[in-house]
């Protein structure tokens, strides 16, 4: 159970940095009307809301890189909690911005999974 | 709804931290025996190993700074997912630690919230 939430947590993971750094408009097939996104203090529900603040953050490009993730389960009903450390490089810039962000995902009827609850934050 | 979800959230992250800094033992209150903690990549489960864990980390008192609190509502049945960066000051040392924790807080049938999930990481 607990290797399979892990392996869960990190496909998740890589699933969604590749459409973030490769394509951003896919990310709408990770979210439902539920979805809350709060985005450096910054707070958005919802599939077009959300991907509507991601794609058009004020790079083109990125490249994100990972450090660590912690998988758990979150509640009875097959929920999972997944927290991220990394870096991120943007265009232009020389140094990567470390940033955390953490996932609550929801089961779906179909037994896949969405993104109920995201919060994203650089760390200074 | 959205201005209670922010007070619970900084209610608890207040809370939490003054007793890690003040009286480490009585985080207890904060657990149940479902409750996880993932501290540094470290799984624990249950009030007895995650207190144990907190309270025998290798330093006696130290202080958090709480920069960022970013909470959302958790599901249907009135969890709140937490979010908090800040900085962890350790006796003995120069500069404090950057770090990041999100919570998972699950209603109690008195009306209350415990820790259903718990994950800790320092950046670097």
């Amino acid at each position: 159970m607990e290797e399979q939430i892990d392996s869960v947590g990190k496909a998740f993971v890589d699933h969604y940095y590749h459409l973030f750094d490769n394509d951003r408009p896919a990310m709408s097939s990770l979210y439902q009307p539920t979805s809350m996104l709060t985005f450096e203090g910054q707070k958005l529900q919802g599939v077009e809301d959300i991907v509507t603040k991601l794609t058009q953050l004020p790079f083109d490009q990125c490249r994100h890189v990972i450090s660590t993730v912690d998988s758990q389960p979150a509640s009875v009903t097959g929920g999972i909690v997944v927290f991220v450390s990394g870096s991120l490089q943007l265009p232009g810039e020389n140094h990567p911005l470390q940033f955390s962000q953490m996932f609550h995902l929801s089961p779906t009827p179909q037994g896949n999974f969405f993104v109920l609850n995201d919060i994203f934050r650089l760390n200074y």
